[in-house]
C-alpha cells in the first residue's frame, strides 16, 4: 500500500509521532470526507503564504510587513532582549503579561550530541546591532532541562565579548507550581529560599 | 494568527491530538521547507484517489478494481467471516499468518454512550448474502475492552436471526503476552485454564 | 540517626520499596502511637507461629497440621497438579472457582540472570511420588512474562523424564481483559483465534 | 488466614500501600528467616525509645535531651523560623546547606476537606515565645501544591496578629529543575522572570 505508507512516513516526521500513530492519522483521513481532506491539504500548502517569519525576532506570525506586532510595537522596551527556544515559549511569556521587552526565537536548542540548527548567527547579528541601540540586558530564557542549560552555557560563551556593555541573565529557579519540597533538588531549593518573598 | 489557528484546529481532529500538540505540528510545518509542505499537502489531497475502499470488506487499500487482494483471493476460505473494528486490526490478524478466511471492517465500535457510526447495515447485507454462499461461522474479533464487548453484544443480537445456519464465535480469552497471574481477572484465568495446551 | 536508618534499611528489603518510601514508613511509625507500633511488632514477630507452611504444596496458611485445606481436601482431583510461582497466584486461581486439582508453589521464578531460589527439588520429589498416585497432568501456570517463560522452559526440561506417563501443559494464551487487537502480538492473536468459542 | 490478614491490614496503614502490596509484604516476611523477622519487630518496637521528638521543632531525631542538634545549636540564627510540613522536607532544606535559621515541623498539611492533624497550637506557642526573643521572619516553606497553598493561607491568617513585628515569607516560585517554559504556568513564569539573575 505505497500511498498509505508514503503519507504515514510523512506524518512520522511530525514531532512526537511514531509509526503506529502515523498510520492511524492516514486511516483517519481516509475515513473523513474528501472536502475536509482537501481543506486540510489547502491549509498546509498555503500556511507559508499567510504566515510570515518576522525578520527581527524570527517568530512566525500572520500579518503583512517584515516585522511582527511585538517587534513593530514602539512602546516596548528596547533595553531588554529575551532569547527563547521556540514560538510556543514566546507565547507562554506573553500570556504572563509581565514582559514588555524584545524577543529573539532561537528555533531550537543545542542537543547534547552537539547538533541543533539554532539561529545563532542571526542572534549575534541582532545583539551586535542592538548593543548600539540601548540594549542593556539579554535574558537567556531557556528551559531548566539539560539541553536548555547546555544551550545557555554555549550562548553565554558566544555572547561574552558583549558583556562589558550588556548584562546576561537567566530565569530564576524556584518551586514550580505543583512541586513538593521533599523531591526538589538542592539548587532549586536554594534559589527558592533566596528568592523568598513577603506574603 | 488565524491561519495557524485554522490549521491547528484541523490537526486537533486527528485521533489522540490535543491543542498543544496540534500547535506544535503547525510550527513544525512552518519550519520545514516549502517543498516538503507541498508534498504533504499533495499526498493528503490525493490519498483518496490512490486508495480505494474495498466494496466487500470495506477496508482501504491501494490498487485497482472494487475488491481488495484478500476479497479477490479465491483461495481464501468463504465459510468464515471475521468482523474487526478497524483496518489496523485486520493488519494485525494478517501478520499472524493464522487466518485464511474473509473479513469485514466495521469502521468503529459502539461507544457506551450509544454513538458510533459503524457499518452495521453493510455487515448485515454481506452476512445475508454470504449465508447463501457457504458461510458457516462469523468471528466477532473485537477488542477485550468494554466498548468492544458492548459492540459484540449488540452484533450478536442483530445477527441472531442467522444463528440457525451460522455459528457466532468470539476470540479466546487467556493470558496475553506480558500478563501476570496475580493481576489477571477471573474470566481471563478461567479461559486460560480451559484453553491450556500441551507443551 | 542510626536507628531510623537501620529501620529504613530493613524496609528497603520489602518488595518494591526504595530508600525514600522506606524512610517515609519510619516517620509514619514514629508518628503513630506506641500501642500501634507494639502491635505491629508483635504481629511480625509471631507471624511465623500462627502461619504454617504446608508440607505438600509449600504455601503459607494458618491452621494446624502439616497439610493446608486444599492439600487435605480428599475431594480434590489428584490427577492434576498446578505449579504456580507464588501464594498470591494460587489465590487468584482459587478465586476463579474453576480448578479442583492440586497445587505446588515454586516460591519464585528463575530470573534471566540465572538466580532464583525456587523449590525445584521439592517439586521433582512431589511429582515423582504423585506419578505413582494417579498424576496425569502438570499445569505449568506461570506468568506470560519472559521470566515466567524462562522458568517454564527450565521446568519442562527437568520434568521431561516423566513425560511418558504425565502430560505437561501451559495456560492458554489469548486476549486478556482490556487488551486491544491492534496492539496484541502475533502469538497472542493466533492463540486467541485458535481458542475462539461459540457465543 | 486471620493472622496474615491482620498483618496485611496493619501494612495497609503505611503511606501509599494498598491491599495487594500489603499482602506481598506479609508473604515476603513469611519467606525470610525468623531472625530477620525478629530483628525487624525489635527495631519497630524500639524505634520510639531510640528516637526522640525534639520539644522545640517537633522533628524526630536520635539522641539524648529535649532538643535536637539544630535546636540546640547556638550558632544558628534565632531571627528566622522556617515552617515545613514534615521531617523529610527539613532534611531536604538541610541538604542545600543554604539555611542556618530555626525550624518547626508541622507534621502534616491541611487537606482540602479541612482535616489534617497539624501542630498548629504548638506553632503559635513557639512563635509567640520567639517573638520576644528576636524572631523577625517566619518562612512558610510549604509545597507548591494546592494543599500546601491552602495550609499557607490558613497559617498566614492565624499568624496575622504577629505581623506587626514579624515578617511572613513564602519560598520563591520559578522554573524547577527539569521544567520547560512551554508548559510552565503564568505565575511560575512571572516569578522566574522577576527573580532572574545575572549569569
Amino acid at each position: 500500500m505505497d500511498r498509505v505508507d508514503d503519507l504515514a512516513r510523512a506524518f512520522e516526521r511530525f514531532p512526537g509521532i511514531g509509526p503506529r500513530q502515523a498510520k492511524r492519522f492516514v486511516y483517519h483521513l481516509l475515513s473523513t470526507n474528501v472536502n475536509d481532506r482537501n481543506r486540510l491539504a489547502d491549509l498546509i500548502a498555503r500556511i507559508g503564504d499567510s504566515v510570515a517569519q518576522c525578520q527581527e525576532c524570527m517568530r512566525y506570525w500572520s500579518g503583512s510587513g517584515d516585522l511582527c506586532i511585538y517587534c513593530a510595537d514602539r512602546s516596548r522596551d528596547d533595553s531588554i532582549l529575551m532569547v527563547v527556544e521556540k514560538d510556543q515559549d514566546l507565547a507562554a511569556i506573553e500570556r504572563t503579561g509581565a514582559y514588555r521587552g524584545r524577543y529573539f526565537v532561537l528555533g531550537g536548542v543545542l542537543t547534547l550530541s552537539g547538533k541543533g540548527a539554532i539561529r545563532e548567527a542571526d542572534l549575534i547579528q541582532r545583539v551586535e546591532r542592538r548593543s548600539h541601540e540601548g540594549l542593556q540586558e539579554i535574558i537567556l530564557a531557556l528551559s531548566a532541562t539539560s539541553e536548555g542549560e547546555h544551550t545557555a552555557d554555549h550562548l553565554r560563551e558566544r555572547l561574552s565579548p558583549l558583556r562589558e556593555h550588556v548584562k546576561l541573565t537567566v530565569l530564576g529557579r524556584g518551586l514550580a507550581t505543583g512541586s513538593e519540597l521533599e523531591y526538589a533538588d538542592s539548587p532549586t531549593l536554594s534559589s527558592a529560599l533566596q528568592n523568598r518573598k513577603e506574603t
